[in-house]
């Protein structure tokens, strides 16, 4: 079997809002004490419960930055010499649109690789390597989801990033975009930040407002138009959103009136659903009943999960299923950095993997991580 | 065959943002000159250009009015003495919450019919009885259809009021509702109004002002992503949105920053649309290749339709077709009008009725409509 590539340490998903970075260090090597003896400069953008253990070898550590701050991702590769190669596998439009800056800064080539043969091969990587990466999300309950290897294809892969783009897999290195969303997070994000005029509000801090709103002050709702009653008829609850924000029309309200809270819960459930639906009809063309949601756009927020589950659910009258990654906002990063290898990477470096435990910790079958437990319950 | 019911002479469609009014009147007899004796109040909301003439008995006029402001619908009725009769047929989810409002108010009772079903009988009258009703709209060009009457079905309709409702029909009464989404006309005004900060900024002006935005200032393209280039592996060109309001991210702008004209070009860009995708995959689902567009969002508005054919086209790769419909806001309105005659009361009425001149103007095939010449180039 080929041997790990420890040479190629860094991998870069460089997309229209956000850097996603995958890098690998062998100081780090899966033991619990290394937390503390970690050498890496610390970062509020690194996610340190996704870390992935490659057995004897070390970690994989996933960190974020915004496309517009791209300084501060050249100084982190600057500063944590995570550029041992002049050659770094990158996607993502910024692989095109930042070349030149990554070579004058860092010297750095940037060799491009394909946005969506990345997004598949992430996924792929991720639901064959690592165990309790997928699971559903449905009124507040999280299952994880045991992955039957043989039985894993086909399935459609819904990538929320700025936009979306959804992609029928069908094996390894057999997909077809078949469809896509402008509407996604750059919207909410977007609109989010236009709508409650916080100039400096994060994707995480509107998403925080949302979950304390109420969509119902601005969303007309079937029962607004029907005087309290269901329009049953046709399956319509008084509950149902009818429209939108349709609300604000008819109230003489002006933006500053509306709390920023109900504005970003009607603007999350709005693109959530949008999704949902789409995602669906697109399952539904090709036969498929499992739709994995990756992307930056969700991260593991209970309400947004909730909103996609519910409308996959409801739409297909329970025949299809959302399903969610706990490495979601990584799949491209993950699939440029499975490109150093030859063919079948996934397959390879998943040899070389651990299992991971529910709390995201994660440990070998014999138990290779000193000092945690292999069962969570010993 | 049965007589034309001359006591029936007003239906309402009342839905979330708008009632829709058709209503009858005798006296104003197809004839040129009749337009300057009409007894009926002038009134801005009176859609003169949709009139529709029944042979020797009077026309069908058209009239608007905010569900907000449902008191001038309560005057227009009491002050033009539209209500001869104790029963009137209404549809929308209006019909159900003002129903106590105009017993008490005008003695009125509201014979609720379904609003389905109207929209349905309202589509399928159109389409038969109304020469030069449907047409295709793209790149500027507007283009009458012959509706064959014998190969009529199936077909996807569309409307689109606050919320949108797409149906499959198969039939004069053969129909199902097969999906809608929330992101509708109350959507674009209600979000746009808020965007705008217009307190009475109205629907047309919105309409108006995105006339003249640049959507490109706040909506992320590919080209923004991938640095100028298309990602032509998968089609996209570099103009091509990668994410609706996603450059409103990054720019250190609030929301008076932004020009209202682009802000609101973007949002009806996203909705246009985000409804013409969600419609062809309907419309896939069920092979149904033609599909009409009604519901008082369109409003004629050449953007609109613009994009929703261009959205139609693009996802079908041609194969299914974007159809408009110039009646497009009194579907429902005008089904619950022929619901006062018995089953297939479309055909009755259309024996009744006159042709329909491109420009407008409706004449008979014998020449009914005194001054007016059959043939516009004559």
């Amino acid at each position: 079997m080929e041997e790990w590539n420890q040479s190629a340490n860094l991998a870069l998903d460089i997309g229209g809002t956000l850097i996603k970075m995958v890098y690998f260090s062998s100081t780090d090597n899966c033991s619990a004490d290394s937390q503390e003896n970690r050498s890496l400069e610390e970062s509020n953008d690194i996610s340190d419960d996704l870390e992935i253990c490659l057995i004897g070898k070390g970690r994989l550590h996933f960190v974020k930055f915004e496309t517009t701050n791209i300084n501060d991702c050249l100084d982190f590769i600057s500063s944590n010499q995570l550029s041992t190669h002049v050659h770094v596998k990158a996607t993502g439009g910024g692989a095109f649109k930042f070349a030149d800056l990554f070579m004058e800064r860092l010297g750095l080539n940037l060799d491009k690789v394909d946005e969506m043969d990345c997004l598949v091969a992430g996924a792929n990587f991720l639901l064959k390597a690592i165990n309790q990466e997928a699971f559903t999300y449905m009124n507040g309950h999280k299952k994880y989801l045991q992955i039957d290897h043989n039985d894993m294809y086909p399935y459609l892969l819904v990538n929320i990033g700025s936009g979306v783009s959804m992609i029928k897999v069908e094996g390894d290195e057999k997909f077809e975009r078949v469809s896509g969303t402008s509407v996604g997070g750059g919207t909410f994000w977007g609109l989010g930040k236009l709508l409650t005029n916080c100039k400096s509000s994060s994707f995480d801090e509107l998403l925080k407002l949302s979950q304390e709103g109420n969509n119902r002050v601005i969303d007309m709702l079937v029962g607004d138009i029907y005087g309290g009653l269901d329009y049953s008829k046709i399956g319509l609850s008084s509950t149902t959103i009818a429209s939108s924000f349709g609300k604000a029309i008819s109230e003489n309200k002006e933006l500053e009136d509306y709390r920023p809270e109900d504005v970003a819960r009607s603007l999350l459930r709005m693109i959530s659903n949008n999704i949902g639906q789409i995602s669906y009809l697109n399952a539904l063309r090709f036969g498929l009943k499992r739709i994995f949601f990756g992307g930056f756009f969700i991260r593991g927020h209970e309400f947004t999960m909730d909103t996609i589950s519910v409308a996959v659910d409801f739409w297909s009258k329970g025949e299809a299923k959302a399903m969610f990654l706990r490495h979601e906002g990584f799949l491209g990063a993950l699939g440029a950095y499975t490109s150093y290898q030859k063919k079948n990477s996934g397959e390879l470096i998943s040899h070389q993997l651990i299992e991971q435990l529910p709390n995201g910790v994660q440990c070998t079958g014999d138990d290779q991580c000193r000092g945690l437990p292999a069962d969570p319950k010993s």
